[in-house]
């Protein structure tokens, strides 16, 4: 097989993540969002919000990483934040994904995409943590929109939300410091438990 | 209002997006694809097929340009590419919708996203004509992958399919020949019509 048809047999595949559905209704509360809107929306922030990083970040190495962030979860599903039981196989599961997934490609673009995704995984460098934080963001934004649909239907407490976010203040203090006010409103006007 | 203030309620607008259905089904054929998805995957496209381009292009740039490219359907809705009325008075209704949309952003990223829109749609640089491509590319896809869904019910013909790909190979004869063994094997199997 050439390398083009690879590509195209590997972007025929991606089309899957559209139904890969999340748990983080849009702002208007309607529906669900899945994985391919909700790592679009990741990649416009990356855009527009590189200047908040702690450090300084390759926008175009992030970018690519956060279009690929979720893309495994065509074989590993999409595992609910605060599903304890399904983080614990959530690693084996999404290796073995990305073994399958990446393999469509020609050699050195796969092993390129399996690098990002490693590397987004192993939350260390700049463009990681930022990344990972964007990943967390994006939906207490949404979460906050929809007046915490998400939350409430769950029952969270903001003791959850805070142990979920502890790591976004690595990929950019002031960004952190805007989600504390989201999760302090949503506390206020009972989206969130206080506990 | 902050700068960061600005840019959360445009990303927030954003999220509307998801919401602006198109032509397209995806793969499956299961439902249509909306401008968030079809950007999304526009976006990974891109990244992997950058090295066809007939003239080499900045990929972080046609990256943004395509993650953009579409938002001004938040306002202008989606214009079906065979309606020719609709497309009469498109770039009107683009225009003030541009203006409103960019003009929720700090100045500065307004002016970069609507140069970046205005680049897309003049179709002259070669990020402009990679992305042009990729836009049709992308239909063309899944198109072929759902079995001619959306041209057999529009009754689409082979003429029409070519009228409006005949720029694609500004962005890419390789590509543009992949796309013409598309077509040639769509009029063959009855989903497009042969005239």
């Amino acid at each position: 097989m050439t390398d083009l048809r690879q590509q195209m047999e590997f972007l025929l595949e991606m089309d899957r993540a559209k139904q890969i559905g999340r748990q983080t209704y849009l702002s208007d509360g309607s529906r669900k969002e899945n994985d391919a809107e909700h790592s679009w929306h990741m990649a416009l922030m990356v855009f527009l919000l590189a200047d908040y990083a702690n450090e300084p970040i390759d926008v175009l190495k992030t970018m690519k990483m956060i279009l690929l962030h979720d893309v495994i979860e065509i074989d590993a599903g999409d595992t609910y934040a605060y599903d304890e039981e399904g983080n614990q196989t959530k690693r084996a599961r999404e290796c073995a994904a990305a073994d399958r997934i990446f393999g469509l490609l020609p050699k050195g673009q796969g092993q390129e995409c399996r690098m990002l995704w490693e590397e987004f995984e192993a939350m260390e460098t700049p463009e990681a943590k930022f990344a990972n934080m964007l990943d967390k963001i994006q939906p207490l934004l949404l979460n906050d929109a929809s007046g915490g649909r998400s939350w409430r239907e769950h029952g969270i407490k903001k003791s959850q939300v805070l142990a979920r976010n502890a790591r976004v203040h690595e990929g950019s203090e002031e960004l952190w410091n805007y989600a504390r006010e989201l999760i302090e409103k949503n506390v206020e006007n009972g989206n969130l438990q206080d506990a």
